[in-house]
């Protein structure tokens, strides 16, 4: 079974693709097959699949599945737009959920036959898989001279990298966001260590980003979200690269709860601080990170409960970690201000987190300011 | 059952006392009495109970029992040499534990017989509990101002607290240190809410100082220790007070792993940030906290599983959170550097976190410089 990717046409099955179940990482590698329009729905919905890239390409082939169960619906059209309308309910705040619908629909316009809507619309879920995976090769290609400038230096000694969260291929196609270089960087035989942060509460750290280096024979250590500062202090960090949310115009960038906190102890420290990001995450409509980004409140059960593998019976297993009558809040994101980051690693290349250095990579964008 | 104290005679037996199994915390309150040295032993070993004060007061007890077992052994100078060696083993880092075996051991010194070396050991160890007890309720006496201060500037509105780990009566025998300005701020009827960090990997906050909080009655949230610095950018905490294990001659401060993070946002958003200590805490022979304090390494076990509550069968249970081939790392304490604190919290008072602010409230240690 190759699980290089994290969507993919089934092997055996013409009209299908695979996904891996995301939800049994890292305990178990399970597959799950998708051919029908309500599985989709359920894989975003029960986060199966997460990310916004991969969010993304299971709602492209989402529509492919629609076209599929129209043809034989008795109302096609009605069919359609109810089957699109359900799938853009599976996860309301993605913005590549409704970007990768809207993309299909409009490549479909110009086909007449159902069964031609559908061949367009397989094609398009590829295209829309294979241009992300494009893109996160770019950045791994732009990030790696970090990574080897920094060899370069300590020659034998391996690259110290911290990352937070899971900005990596898992949430993504292929690569990942943060990763792509240090896949990069260990097929060229670059000797690298990698700091995991747990990134409680939903230990995206602990689970994906650690099950996928483990995946890919890259060393790296599992460590407490309060710990990074210490190992700063003590120059066991060479660099850290993490992923975004969301960008300004201006380079600040909201990322996984306590991105902020490390970036402190990059700034204190003079570690370089780099965020990886695909240019469609700035919203180049918005200037001040801290002011203008919504951050969202998610459910307090993630902080006062915590699933994780019960060895004994082989199976995931819930317990409460918090007094019953203790209240808890959950913030998702938070916002690192520009000023505490080295730079931005993008599919164009590096750029300082800054208005003018964004600015320098996508022109285009200058315009779109004046016209404000 | 009254629980204020973490430990106290018992009621109805005359030569033991009672200790709250702080394993079982939040979940359960059990109380364990506790009659022989063996018990002792056990309940510092498996750390039914925790915090240097409380070990220490513990082991105090620990001698009482010694005098008793030798009073009845055949040859009691031995056993009760040896009793005392075994109490020793029993938390081979825990300063406290040998500085209350000590002090017994002088305060016994001129005693002949068994009984009266008992009875001498039985009040030595009721004076260690009521002077750590005096210790914290003159650091909460002087904390309370600043907590004061802030609710005057905004009327009505609770008072925004943030702390790290458990500085909390649980560690001590009541009050507290960090906690002490709370619980006295509480009593006093000043409207209070603390953000308690839940503190990986061992949860120290979202286990102890949530459940004393909620015991208290004081209004307080549980947070994962990612969260402080959005809310510090936002203006959600007036004040974080934490406590510490050793502070250096100079203000540095040694706490538990993560408390640097929080010191870097207070310090980034100008929340004034408080370290509360007895001064026994205090190493006057160091002054340069991060090169000259040694920081444990514990198990990575403690990363890779965590222990909950276990809501179907109500009982603690184990899962594991990481990969299996993932390494893990695991630092007890991390080193927050003097020019981040606002100012030290003593039982003599408020001082700078600096060698002179110290020598304020401690003239007699700048002698102890001198000699050096």
């Amino acid at each position: 079974m190759n699980t290089q990717r994290t969507i993919w046409p089934h092997p055996q099955k013409a009209s299908a693709v695979q996904v891996i179940d995301q939800r049994f990482l890292p305990h178990q590698l399970v597959v799950m097959d998708l051919h029908t329009v309500a599985q989709v729905y359920e894989a975003i919905q029960k986060m199966v699949v997460r990310g916004a890239p991969l969010i993304g390409a299971t709602a492209a082939y989402g529509v492919f599945f629609a076209c599929q169960e129209a043809a034989q619906a008795p109302e096609p059209e009605a069919h359609f737009a109810q089957s699109l309308a359900h799938l853009r309910e599976s996860r309301p705040t993605a913005v590549n959920l409704f970007w990768a619908i809207d993309q299909q629909v409009k490549n479909l316009e110009n086909a007449v036959s159902w069964p031609e809507k559908a061949t367009l619309a397989w094609q398009g879920a590829a295209r829309i898989v294979e241009e992300d995976v494009a893109i996160c090769r770019q950045i791994g290609l732009h990030g790696l001279p970090l990574l080897e400038k920094i060899a370069a230096q300590k020659p034998g000694a391996p690259v110290q990298v911290l990352t937070h969260c899971n900005a990596g291929r898992l949430g993504c196609i292929e690569w990942g966001t943060a990763t792509a270089p240090l896949y990069l960087a260990h097929q060229n035989g670059l000797p690298l260590h990698v700091w995991v942060d747990e990134t409680r509460p939903r230990n995206q750290g602990a689970s994906l980003t650690a099950w996928e280096l483990q995946q890919a024979g890259i060393p790296h250590t599992v460590i407490v979200d309060n710990t990074g500062g210490h190992l700063m202090q003590h120059r066991q960090v060479d660099i850290c690269i993490v992923g975004t949310d969301r960008t300004t115009r201006t380079g600040d960038v909201a990322n996984k709860i306590g991105t902020y906190l490390k970036a402190l102890a990059a700034y204190d420290n003079q570690v370089p601080f780099y965020v990886a990001l695909p240019s469609t995450t700035i919203d180049w409509q918005i200037s001040e990170g801290l002011r203008e980004i919504p951050i969202e409140t998610r459910s307090a059960d993630e902080v006062r409960y915590i699933t994780g593998w019960d060895e004994s019976t082989q199976a995931l297993h819930t317990v409460r970690l918090t007094p019953p009558q203790s209240p808890a809040l959950n913030y998702g994101f938070d916002v690192t201000p520009a000023r505490l980051i080295t730079g931005l690693i993008t599919e164009r290349g590096l750029c300082p987190a800054s208005e003018a250095g964004l600015l320098q990579l996508y022109p285009e964008q200058a315009l779109a300011s004046v016209n404000d």
